[in-house]
């Protein structure tokens, strides 16, 4: 059977990637997006979709736009030592074409020598370059494109290398310490401005921003260690990951071409924490980067690729649930106020606020009607016993720093594991809505791919994440360029 | 936005599914083979080459032969009543174009008119038919080929429009129960020979149908409730879904061509169960079905289209898990020697085979070792007090009747579910090898589609359950015939 098959898959897998790519010879483009949705697989964009659907009562299940371009694949993502990937491993894969080993950024697996990115070679050949991410700009996926690091976690020396790139535009999230852990080390945002940037980081000045601003730095107005907030928590002092995308086109636009990278980085964080309403609203946020990007694309379509993707699968995510069996309620979603992160920020103030640090579990319960919606029987959010439990053992845990008894420390570590009150109670909204998650980690699961413009056929099918890079590069330029 | 997004959709979906159907002007094809994994989503397949994988420690990740297919979709389930389908309404779309109500097999949605199905337009067309399955042939997904009912339960009536439909082949699974449930009806077997149907129930009688062997009912020698024996249960008594293949190959092969649909229909069964080695062996098996047609393909390159897709994803399935977090190690699943149903069975015999009732704790442990593999230290699977406690847990309530302290039943029954002994086992083994499900039902998750041979290009990229039979008819018959 194995010879059969090996013989056998010569006479398939010449129609495939590799062999597509070798023989393309139609349009070359000029510009081209690469939008990474982190942590987002095919359930992440499912939910958002029937969420959709369900908040408009309606039972046609309308595609995410990019869910609608004419060439979608299903992608690899393991690592070279790590059949799990991570947002390093898979970052560089996206980044240079090279499979590596976990945590390492655009250098081979023993960290000896660096792989150049198709930024760089994007740079070298006069185009102009964006970065644009949620998340911290010196967090691994966008680092992968210009910095060469043994560890991700050298926060400071990727974002020293960030300084240096040359690149056009970065913006959405900052530095996560412009001065290093220890706060010790030259400012990088003083560097950044040494070397020829505009650093902006209020509204007006983002949009008083103009095609001539030269090399830009952009950041949210509010940051929290470098990041964005979550969409789900964005109020109007935010920009939006759209308005990031918007500018960068704006700046980025010349006769040249351009490639600009397009990171929603908190898809994975709240994917992360099982935190549905959070990965819904930042795949949301994401969708609407993409079409800023679809905009362009309909004005120049014969010299603009766009691929959406992803780095890995985060979460185990489901678009079902074993309570709620064969029904789906994601219309609960929508009482989920803020994400899982800001609720537990929420939870920490009212200990700060109580003179004696204690906090009744009534007071508890009321601010989780407030902010994540559990007790609304009007919206199917009635708790009932089961539930109750499971709120009151995470309460006596995170509230009165309860011992577990022996009995439920079986069952939670088996089923739960370690969960604060906050997590607790997204995971029984979520689960109530018909969402659930497997894990907290990344998954090994293929991730899909879409793509747009000319070329896009080559990320039809199966394909790997090292093809990106490759296919990208083949549709840039001539081979041999 | 909504209005842009609305104008969007026209542009980005003209070059989809519906569009590139419509002006489609390719080769026509001659024999068509739809597979069916039921219950088979993105990851059951992840699962399965990931276990491949593993056990030859191999760490890239070779795709199954389908997966390497030049064209790869994703595809929409949902039913016309609800967003997580069934497989009568999925089948239903399959086979007919039609979004149908939940339950229903091939008739519109209010069942009052019969909706025709592919294989009814292929036979009328002067192909040859064939439709095979690992479950019992009245089981849903069968039956949307060649009956119309309002109830998918009625296994009886269902089986009676088998007999009359003139199909020439069907293969793998026998009737459910061929006298009706009471055992007072009229013997389908009877009426399949009467209808002029070679009934053929042994290994050897199989092996000698011949290419004129006219129309042929054709059941494998063991069948439980109508349906063959898990792929992993299999001994050399039993044909395989490859087996029934390749001998409706032989028997349909003719000049005016074929339809073959195939169905994978346990492992939909499995993975309700959360059984992951059951789930990767039912994908094996099922693969090596679909090698059989691409051996027939690789004869008949310019006149044979290959589909191979699902009705919907079950059990939430994900290809990591709480615990594992990052690492994996699918190569643990070896040591489960059967399926979760056999092993059910194998615990149902130590209670008949004692004398007083009673079975030991240790007893049902060693038989957990030897079927599971639950407390083989070397292979990675010692038992932590954690398990010990589940397992026992489980085996108070299955051998002693026990009532669940209250304590455990809130979080069991958050967490767990009912669960017997035997699911309590396969589930510490599939998440000690990284494999965790969140569900014991289907979900709402896109499914992947892959195809291969003339027009398989209408399978790429985002599309509908009802798309499938619909490309199938614009690359058999010119449109208009």
């Amino acid at each position: 059977m194995t010879v059969f098959l090996l013989l056998l898959s010569f006479s398939v897998k010449a129609q495939n990637t590799e062999d597509k790519r070798g023989k393309y010879s139609g349009n070359h483009v000029k510009y081209v997006f690469l939008f990474v949705g982190d942590g987002m697989g095919v359930a992440h964009s499912a939910a958002t979709e029937a969420y959709r659907s369900a908040i408009n009562n309606d039972k046609v299940m309308h595609p995410l736009s990019f869910n609608e371009f004419p060439s979608q694949g299903l992608m690899t993502t393991y690592a070279k030592d790590r059949f799990i990937t991570g947002s390093a491993a898979s970052g560089t894969a996206l980044a240079t074409g090279h499979k590596t080993s976990i945590n390492t950024i655009s250098m081979n697996e023993d960290r000896s020598s660096e792989y150049p990115t198709i930024a760089e070679k994007a740079k070298a050949n006069n185009m102009k370059v964006g970065i644009i991410t949620s998340v911290s700009i010196d967090h691994a996926t966008p680092a992968a494109f210009y910095a060469h690091e043994p560890k991700r976690h050298n926060y400071y020396n990727i974002g020293r290398q960030l300084t240096g790139s040359n690149f056009d535009y970065f913006g959405g999230g900052g530095f996560k310490s412009s001065k290093g852990p220890e706060g010790d080390k030259p400012d990088l945002i003083k560097m950044v401005e040494d070397n020829g940037y505009k650093y902006v980081d209020s509204k007006s000045d983002f949009r008083g921003l103009e095609k001539n601003a030269g090399k830009v730095m952009a950041v949210n107005p509010r940051l929290d260690n470098g990041a964005m907030p979550y969409a789900l928590d964005m109020n109007r002092k935010d920009l939006s990951l759209a308005d990031f995308t918007e500018k960068g086109i704006e700046l980025l636009d010349n006769e040249d071409g351009f490639f600009m990278m397009v990171e929603g980085g908190k898809i994975d964080w709240s994917a992360h924490g099982n935190d549905a309403a959070g990965v819904i609203h930042g795949v949301m946020a994401f969708s609407d980067a993409v079409d800023e990007a679809i905009d362009f694309y309909e004005r120049h379509p014969e010299e603009t690729l766009i691929v959406v993707t992803s780095d890995h699968e985060t979460g185990g995510m489901a678009v079902g649930a074993k309570k709620t069996e064969y029904s789906s309620y994601y219309e609960r979603l929508q009482q989920q106020k803020v994400t899982l992160d800001v609720f537990g920020d929420k939870l920490d103030e009212l200990v700060k606020d109580s003179p004696d640090g204690e906090v009744a579990f009534d007071r508890v319960m009321q601010i989780t009607e407030k902010y994540i919606g559990l007790g609304k029987e009007r919206h199917g959010l009635g708790l009932n016993k089961c539930d109750m439990r499971l709120l009151q053992h995470a309460y006596e845990i995170q509230f009165k720093d309860k011992e577990k008894p022996e009995e439920m420390d079986a069952m939670a570590s088996a089923y739960i594991g370690k969960q604060s009150f906050a997590q607790t109670a997204v995971d029984i909204l979520a689960k109530k809505a018909g969402v659930s998650f497997t894990s907290n980690s990344h998954t090994g699961i293929p991730v899909p791919v879409s793509a747009i413009g000319p070329g896009a056929e080559l990320f039809d099918g199966r394909i790997d994440n090292t093809d990106i890079p490759k296919n990208i590069e083949v549709l840039l330029w001539p081979i041999g360029k």
